[in-house]
C-alpha cells in the first residue's frame, strides 16, 4: 500500500510537471509526434502482437468470454486502424490558444477568453487496448498530459503500446511523461488515483456502468461521466412506419454493444396494431429477442406471430442490454412516452419518429438528454458522426461537456486581461 | 437521521419536479417573478429585519466576531440592494433556448447545440443572507430549481426571505418549489445533500476554504469549486512603480476580505531597492501589516523605515489572509516569480506590472489561473466588472466554468438533431 501510494504519486508528479511544458507546445510539434507514433506502431506491430498473445492466453485461462477476448485482440489490421486514428487526430484543428472571444470594458481593460488545456487527465478504462492509443492521441493534441489506467487483462498489450508511444515522444525531443501508463494492476491504484487532486485535473472513466459508478462515487477529482445509454425510440401515431422500422433496426442491430444503440421502443397505441406485428417479425428475423408489455403481447398473440418474445418485467425498462434484446412498450400518448423516458432514461440519446410538427417540437424541447432526435437514428451520437473527428467518450453528465467529447471538450479557458494601470 | 434523510429527499424530489416546468418557462414569466420578488422584499422589509434581529442576538450570544455579525446584518439599505439585484437580473439576457451553433452533416441531418438549464442546483453557503436572494435570482433566470442551504446563524433571516420569495412565485402562478430553503440546520443535512445525485445536478459551495474543501472531498454530486484566492502581483524590473503601487494598494486595501484581493507581492530584485521602501511606507500608512522575506527585510532595515513588518515564515506564502496583511518577497527573475505562483497560488487571479512586452506575453501564456492580468488590479475578477452582470461565484476549478460565473455558466447544452429517416 505504501509503495502503491508512492508509485502513483510519482506518476502524478511527473504528469503535472510534463503538463506545464505540453500546455504551450506548438501545434507542429504535437502533430509530428502523432505522426511519429503512427509510424512507430506499424513498425513495431510484431512486438505489440506478441504482448497481446500473452494477454489473450491469460484471458482464455481466466475464462473471459468471447466478446471480451475480441475487444482485447490486436492484429495487423487493428494496428493499422490505430495508426490511422493517430493520423486523423494530427489533422484535426488544434483547439489550444484560440481566443474564443474578447471585449473591452468601459474602463479600458480588454478581457480575452483563451482556450487552454485542462492539465492532467486520468483515463480509467477496461481491457480495450485501442483506448490507450485514442486517449493518448486526443490528450496530446489538446495539450494535456495523460495518465492511462487500462484493464488488467490488457496490461501486456498496453505496456507494449505505451513504450512505443513514449519512445516516439523521446525521438521527437519531447518528454515521454506526456503519456504515462499505470503498470501496476493492483485495483487499489484506482482508489488512490480517484483522490489524487493535487496532480490530476479531471478523470474520465470509460467502460461499463459498474466502472463508471465506482469512479463517480469515490472520486474527489472532478469526473466526466461517460457512456451508459438506455436509449429510446418513440414511434408516434403519425410516424412513417417504414422509417420507424429502419431507425429501430439500425439502432438495435447495427452495433448492439455500444452506448448509442437503442434498448427500448415506445409505440403510440394508434400505431401499435399495424406496427407491433411488423417490427416484431422484422426484428425476429434479425435474431432480436423482444421483452414486451402486455398490450404488445396481446397484439403479437392476436396476429399469431411466432417470435422470440418474453413479457417485460419492470426491470426491463431500466436495462442497458448492449445485446440483441429490445424492450417494447405501447403508450397512450406522447406525454406517456416522455414520462417513461424521464423515469427510465440515462439522458444519452432519444428519438421520436413522427410526421407531426408540434409533437416533434415538444419532444425536442422536453426531453432532457445529451442528444434528442427527430426522424434519425440514435447511432449518430458519436464524435465522428457529429463531425468532431475522434472522440474520447460520450458525456452523459451536464457539467462541462455533454454528448460526444472531441478535442475542445478536453480544454478549459482562462481570462487574459490587459490594462494600463486600471484599479477599482 | 431517518427523518433528516426523508426531509431532504422530499425537498430534492420537489426541486426535480419543479425544474421540469422551470426549464421551459418563458423569459417574461421569469422576469415578472423577479420583479415581483423585488417588490415583495421591500414591502416586507420589516418582517425580514425582525427575523434578522433574532439571528443577530443569537449570534452575539454565541460570540460571533464583528465581521461575521456585519455580514449577517440586514437593514433597509441592504434590502434595497437585494431588490436592486433582483431587478438587475431581470434585465440580463435569458441564456436559455439559445441555439449556440448548428450545422448540417453530409448525410442531411442537422445538428443544433441548444443552451438548456442544468436542472437542480444546490447552493451551500455561510451566514450571508444576501446570497439567498442572489442565488435564487440567478438560478431562476437560468431556468434552474435551487436548493439553498445557508449558514445556521442566518436561519431566521433566510426563512423570512425564502417565504417572501416563494410567496412571490405563488402570486405569479408559478411553483414555489423553484426556490427551496433547507430549514433544518443540523449539519448532517449537508452530508446527505452532497450525495443526492438523483435530485441535484450541481453543487456550488460559497464560502471559506474549509466549507469548500468539505464539499469537494465528500460530494458525489458534481461540484463547482469557488472562491479561494491567494492572488499575486509581480512587480517586474521594468514596471512603472507608481502604477505598481496603485495596483497593490487597490488589490490589498479596497476590500481585503474578498477572494480577488491580493495576498502576496513578488518584487523583481532590480526594482526592490526603490520599490520595497516605497510600498512599505504606503501600506504602513494604510494599516497593512507586511510579512517579508529576508531580502525585503534587509532593504527595509537599511532604509530605517519604521513599519508594521514581520519576517515571513514559509506558511505565509500559502495564506489567504482576507485581512490587511500582505506577504512580500523579492525574486531574482520572472521565472522565479512564476514558479512561486505555481507552487503557492490557488489559480484565481494574478497580475504582472511590467513595461516589458516579452515578459507580459510570457506571464499571460504561462500562468495557469482563471484570470491573468497585465497592468490592472486583480480586483476586476468579478462578474459585474467583467460585464456579465451578477455572478454566483468565481470558479477556481477547470471543469465547466472558470473565473466569474454569470448566467451562461449555470447552463449546459443539449444537441437537437433533425433528420428525414437517416440511419448509419
Amino acid at each position: 500500500m505504501e509503495n502503491l501510494q508512492e508509485y502513483i504519486l510519482g506518476i502524478g508528479a511527473k504528469a503535472k510537471e510534463a503538463s506545464r511544458k505540453l500546455s504551450s507546445l506548438d501545434t507542429n510539434s504535437k502533430n509530428n509526434a502523432l505522426l511519429s507514433m503512427a509510424e512507430a506502431l506499424k513498425n513495431n506491430a510484431l512486438e505489440i502482437i506478441e504482448a497481446n498473445k500473452i494477454d489473450l492466453r491469460l484471458g482464455e485461462e481466466k475464462g473471459l468470454n468471447k466478446s471480451l477476448l475480441d475487444r482485447l485482440l490486436i492484429n495487423e489490421q487493428r494496428i493499422d486502424a490505430m495508426a490511422e486514428g493517430l493520423r486523423q487526430v494530427s489533422e484535426l484543428p488544434d483547439p489550444i490558444g484560440e481566443i474564443i472571444t474578447a471585449w473591452k470594458r468601459p474602463n479600458g481593460i480588454t478581457i480575452g477568453q483563451k482556450r487552454v488545456p485542462l492539465g492532467v487527465i486520468g483515463i480509467i478504462y477496461e481491457a480495450r487496448p485501442n483506448v490507450t492509443v485514442d486517449a493518448a492521441a486526443l490528450c496530446l493534441k489538446s495539450g494535456n498530459a495523460v495518465i492511462l489506467r487500462g484493464g488488467s487483462e490488457a496490461i501486456n498489450t498496453n505496456m507494449a503500446i505505451a513504450k512505443i508511444l513514449r519512445n516516439s515522444l523521446i525521438s521527437c525531443n519531447l518528454s515521454p511523461d506526456f503519456i504515462q501508463l499505470v503498470e501496476v494492476t493492483d485495483r487499489e491504484i484506482v482508489n488512490i488515483m480517484l483522490k489524487l487532486n493535487q496532480y490530476i485535473d479531471v478523470l474520465i472513466p470509460r467502460g461499463g456502468a459498474g466502472l463508471i459508478q465506482t469512479v463517480v462515487k469515490n472520486a474527489t477529482v472532478p469526473v466526466i461521466e461517460t457512456g451508459v445509454g438506455n436509449c429510446h425510440v418513440f414511434v408516434d401515431s403519425s410516424a412513417d412506419l417504414t422509417m420507424a422500422e429502419n431507425i429501430i433496426v439500425n439502432g438495435k442491430t447495427q452495433r448492439p454493444a455500444v452506448c448509442n444503440a437503442i434498448e427500448t421502443i415506445l409505440i403510440h397505441k394508434d400505431a401499435a396494431e399495424e406496427f407491433v406485428p411488423k417490427i416484431t417479425s422484422t426484428l425476429n428475423k434479425l435474431g432480436v429477442e423482444l421483452r414486451v408489455c402486455e398490450k404488445a403481447k396481446e397484439i403479437i398473440d392476436a396476429n399469431n406471430i411466432n417470435a422470440n418474445v418474453k413479457p417485460a418485467t419492470s426491470e426491463d425498462w431500466d436495462r442497458e442490454y448492449l445485446d440483441l434484446i429490445l424492450a417494447v412498450k405501447v403508450v397512450d400518448c406522447l406525454e406517456e412516452a416522455m414520462e417513461h423516458i424521464y423515469n427510465h432514461g440515462t439522458k444519452h440519446s432519444e428519438c421520436i419518429v413522427t410526421n407531426d410538427y408540434k409533437n416533434s417540437q415538444i419532444f425536442l424541447e422536453t426531453i432532457d438528454s445529451a442528444a434528442v432526435y427527430v426522424n434519425a437514428s440514435t447511432r449518430f451520437t458519436d464524435g465522428f458522426e457529429f463531425g468532431f473527428g475522434a472522440e474520447i467518450g460520450i458525456s452523459t453528465q451536464k457539467l462541462h461537456a455533454r454528448g460526444p467529447m472531441g478535442l475542445p471538450q478536453l480544454t478549459t479557458i482562462k481570462y487574459i486581461i490587459s490594462g494600463s494601470g486600471q484599479i477599482r
